[in-house]
């Protein structure tokens, strides 16, 4: 039995939500309210020093931030993890891309929009995401117009990871029109079996 | 035989160069220049449609970027990442951490004080980048004030991931001084066998 410590609307928490149900884990979900700084309690910093959510927790205590981490470590030796090197590769190529290149942009936009109301004082900092938001789904879009899945052919992990925030970039302002293989391959993952949306 | 696409003043790119020295793996080093916006090109762009450094490309023509998914598959059945599930999953883990809450703040600062030469339209850029910075360095003092490397009380590539721009930080505008553990890390990571300088 692990513990998940998230918000169920956060795409880094929904991540690992998600992938929870598709393995059939047991688990139990401890909301977290980051606006009420429920990540900065001792209690919780004392779990995770970096005060940030989601967080896996074991039956033995032990701790492991950071959601593709907990991604990696949750499908070892089940089939959304290949086992083949160069695989295996690609999949974290594609987490580190989300992290890096992608989350601070479109997961941060909707932030700005959906948590924070959109002040006016945060509208120069949420259009600063738009062209880097958009070259992230353009790398995207060119990987999916040849393949179905992101690795190997297949759904993985790194699909779950680049589901997250993607299937709900529009609530930060991007829009996905555009972006066909995109929205193509935003229904192939809603029809993985054991799926379940955000919230 | 590799070939490792670089910046040899890139942390990022330094972090594969150091490991391959220290596995002491057969590699061609490509010199790219992002100034001169060679990871722009159609024949870079080819082998990383995310347009960025490093790149690792092996013999038959396989491209992976990202600098910490390359360290990961290098690194893979050597002494230098861990086979316990667990220490595995937590060098994956400060590696996210490295991505996601160190490197945009102390990387860029650099980037923006030692390539840009610190012009004065991206001054308020750079001072937005010192409380996040400091807090990513604040997590690992504490981290390290227990424990000799990040993982497992051994030299892995999470160490390897976090010295890159670790150790140049004061080039972007951090101090150290205060860091005590974090500077006899730094120390622990320079006396290991292979060790090569950035640059």
């Amino acid at each position: 039995m692990y513990t998940i410590y998230g918000d169920v609307n956060s795409g880094n928490c929904y991540k690992v939500k998600l992938l929870a149900e598709q393995l059939a884990l047991p688990y139990t979900w401890v909301g977290i309210d980051t606006l009420k700084k429920e990540t900065r309690s001792i209690q919780f910093l004392n779990k995770n020093p970096n005060g940030k959510i989601p967080l896996l927790e074991t039956e033995d205590g032990k701790c492991l931030p950071e959601s593709n981490a907990i991604l990696h470590f949750l499908a070892e030796g089940t089939a959304l993890l290949p086992t083949d090197r160069f695989e295996h590769a690609h999949v974290l190529q594609w987490l580190f891309f989300e992290q890096y290149s992608h989350e601070p942009y479109i997961a941060t936009a909707r932030y700005i929009v959906r948590y924070l109301r959109r002040p006016p004082e945060l509208e120069a900092q949420l259009q600063t995401k738009m062209i880097p938001g958009y070259k992230a789904l353009q790398v995207m879009e060119s990987h999916l117009s040849s393949q179905p899945f992101f690795v190997g052919g297949r759904y993985t992990i790194a699909d779950i990871g680049l589901f997250a925030y993607t299937h709900v970039a529009e609530e930060g302002g991007f829009e996905l029109a555009n972006f066909s293989a995109i929205r193509q391959w935003l229904e192939r993952v809603r029809a993985q079996p054991g799926f379940i949306g955000i919230g």
